[in-house]
């Protein structure tokens, strides 16, 4: 065991080294840049087992927000407190990726009914639809389940990254599906929740838990203790394999294999079914906003041990 | 292991008995009436192992139209012709579905390169891509790879069935990709080939030893003759959980969560990796051109025996 | 000439009268019905000729917001302020009609720039970048304008009206139009400025003097005060036959041949070049939320006297 | 009047002056430029007044073949055939300039029906819906009236051009469009007739003809004969202001105002009701496909005489 995770180890730093030697090539939006403390070479990763074990290389003590990796807790939280049925009236279950001109068009169905709940417009009205008196209490129950699945109980948002969120899109967006019928609330008991989630802060260690969980089929790596149903966690899984990368879904989907949701702060949360969870980071972003380190870590450590939920040993 | 396989063909023949007794709701496409030997109540269901035992229940003695199914041949031998770097050149690996109201736009990527190979203009695309000097000697090697997959060197394609097919959108879809200079030979040496492997006629028992080799990583259960290469396979059950169900894509990978791939003789075909093969057949069609029966038995029995790849216990 | 007046009100009042018999097949659009004063039957129309003789006929005592017809003001006031080069940096000039299914698709072009100015998008970028150091000062200038086109010094908007125009989905397209840049101000400086606009009431005699400023080139009919710079009445003229009419535009165009502009209290101006103001008002709508009244009676007239632009004894 | 005629003719040879000094800017497309037998410089202008009259200045003595121009003759045909409430049953009467990315979504509506009969599906469909046993039939009807529009019964069409003109794009809309049903023939019925008109060959004063009869409400200036009847005039001279300038017609109308036709041979037919037929001909394309000197040339003219149908002294 020891030796493996010593093999596991070599072979992460090895990785690291390539990407710290690659010429920068992506970009880091702007408003990320100047809020958070990621800097262009701040590039890591952390493995952590089903059976509690993490392996970790690279910056991992940097904090970053978890900014669209996010999306998946009012998913949850909505998905456990209405179930599949009412929570899909609200929200569409299309794959993302048929790449439009316009931002607007992207995340819109026939009826105007958001794409999926990994888009935008559909996480703003999960965040609507998610059970809650007002955003602070919203918020809680966020966070509360955020700090069950990294298993830090001290997690909060960052207030300079919660503060840049609030931009005229996802206004505009609030606005629409409310005009459109899928959003009930007020903008103060919405936009809040939807902001400040998205400037969640982890480690990476933390990451790579948070993926333990959702690839132990919501069971916690160390405590064992049940944090999101199964049910859920198998849809949560089947919509990163969909849209979890936003217009880049398929093509990862075909390269990589894995279950994954990305987020522009340059870091990827991923998880094999049944073996382990994934967390990794890289500042620098291609033009479908996922992290160029990140995908190319993934893809190694995906061949290295065949990881795709569609290839051929993975079940040994 | 008898008893096993009792236990399986007893739950088998109890889900195609609900069929039988569920109202016909569906509508199958004029052309496919006409010409095919199916009838409404025809339902039948097989799985086929890894290790070769074959499980059928229901009319599984008649024989139908690949339709759509067969998108997989021409892409699995450009692969292999071509390699996937080439082969993507000349179309996108988007996920389909998600909902436009132009059969065209659909079909079509901002640069008008088709959205993936298992819409109509990818397919025909492969179809000009695959090697072969003339229509001929393309359908030659589809057929005798679709021979060595179901296991029936006579397996041919009906003639009548071929007739139907040639139709007025897919000629447009020629043209259109031949202008945008995704199709470079003749129309003669490549809508025969997209026309006659639709029309591929077979068993329910031979479409889940089909399903068997993809589930088996490319491999014959029955030969262990490599078949398709591993990588191809891989690229193929990608393509089948992301674009297999046309618009209903997103929303069968998460209720069933198995690679498949549909046609609108009413079959499908599903593989689920390392473990079995699925044939699935019921003529009825929902408005996603799916059928109705196929995906309400593909449902129960991923949900019987935890299926999905995106399940708990699959591994088990 | 006073035999002509009166050759003129007949045949007005002969298409009230069947205006009135004809069976209401229209929606008033429930926030209409709810604030506004007019009722289904509340139909009438007005002439005014560019030497200043005005016939109506039909219920001319009513008030009704103008709505969309109010879209010219801001557009005039901004030409007038920055010059056209200037004004369609923010607004393209493309016609509107090709139907699309999303509102938001359909008011965007390429680059996402408002379509033209007289979809709300546009409008509401124009509000924007006309000058006025506020809310109120934007709105006093557009005041002064409708008060110098109808005639009336005491125009003024409906209290009622404007509380009931302030929805989603115009808040909407303000952030989607700052976000993209089209807008530089504060939601306070723009939005009252657009929804109060659109509801200033007028009677249909009013409508028809303002229409025939615009088809007397600028000049008002009664006073002779050039109120709108020619190049800047030739612009609205050309919008008007272009977009005046939503996606009707273009079947308008063909069949009335008049420029004009509709507004969904049921109200149209239209304006013959030289000749003729007319102003029609029925509160039922068809499918494109134009008066079905106003329409019919517009192509009588425009029959009636050979006034379509593009027919052959306009001139004489 | 002489003199009035030799003012006209210092004007026009003025702006041809200037278009020969600016330099050349657009694009001939490749298949004009192998085909077409003008150069570059080959810039001209040609007015014909309803009383007869023609002046015509630079290289007025080549032949260029009508492109897009031609669209009007089946459009004025199948009218003319069937009247327009049945035409319209075959394409939609929305304007051009709804600028999308793909040149198949740009051209159709909702239901696919073609947008209007100016884009190339619209021109396919009318080439099926007008009268004629075959293609032959067809043609030499359209070749008729041609030769009666422009005065010389000698026209025809350039057999080289037509053998270019044959290509991908519009194969692919002639059998979009039978697929859904907005064309009944056969491909070898409706294809060689789109062709054949589109290559018609025409001189600048003969184009500066027909654009006179479509001024004088379809009665050739020269006969006296009614070519065309004065409603379907009215109605090509609507589609011109509203789509004759590909996606430019909005701005073109705004900014020119005269109704107009353009063909990718740098042509422009331009007609002002009741009073003037223009020519032009320059064969630099813009990004609209519009000819640069030929949209130049018309803008000053109108600018210079007050041509514009939407501008003050036109009636004068």
């Amino acid at each position: 065991m020891k030796e493996m995770q010593k093999e596991i180890l070599s072979y992460l730093e090895k990785i690291i080294e390539e990407e710290k030697r690659l010429a920068r090539k992506g970009e880091i939006p702007d408003y990320i840049e100047e809020v958070d403390n990621n800097d262009h070479g701040a590039v890591t990763v952390s493995l952590t087992s089903i059976d509690g074990t993490t392996v970790r290389a690279g910056d991992y003590e940097g904090r970053f927000s978890l900014q669209s990796i996010s999306k998946l807790f009012p998913l949850a939280l909505a998905l456990m407190d209405h179930g599949s049925e009412e929570v899909f009236k609200y929200t569409g279950k299309a794959p993302t990726g048929n790449v439009y001109h316009s931002l607007i068009q992207m995340e819109m169905q026939e009826r105007e009914k958001p794409l999926n709940p990994m888009v935008n417009s559909g996480a703003i009205v999960m965040c609507g639809l998610m059970k809650g008196e007002n955003a602070d209490k919203k918020v809680d129950r966020i966070l509360a389940l955020a700090r069950d699945l990294t298993g830090n109980q001290e997690l909060t948002y960052n207030e300079k990254v919660y503060e840049a969120e609030d931009q005229d899109l996802n206004r505009s967006l609030f606005y629409y599906n409310r005009h459109n019928g899928y959003i009930k609330g007020e903008f103060e008991d919405v936009m809040p929740v939807y902001w400040k989630m998205t400037a969640i802060e982890v480690t990476i260690e933390e990451l790579s838990n948070m993926a333990a969980v959702i690839a132990n089929h919501g069971v916690c790596v160390h405590s064992g203790k049940q944090i999101i149903t199964k049910d859920v966690v198998t849809t949560l899984k089947a919509f990163m394999i969909t849209c979890g990368m936003y217009d880049e879904s398929g093509s990862f989907a075909l390269e990589v294999g894995i279950p994954a949701k990305s987020g522009v702060s340059g870091s990827i949360v991923a998880a094999i079914p049944g073996k382990l969870g994934i967390g990794v980071m890289g500042p620098d972003l291609n033009k479908y906003s996922n992290s160029i380190a990140g995908i190319r870590m993934l893809k190694k450590i995906s061949d290295k041990w065949k990881l795709s939920i569609f290839s051929e040993d993975r079940s040994s």
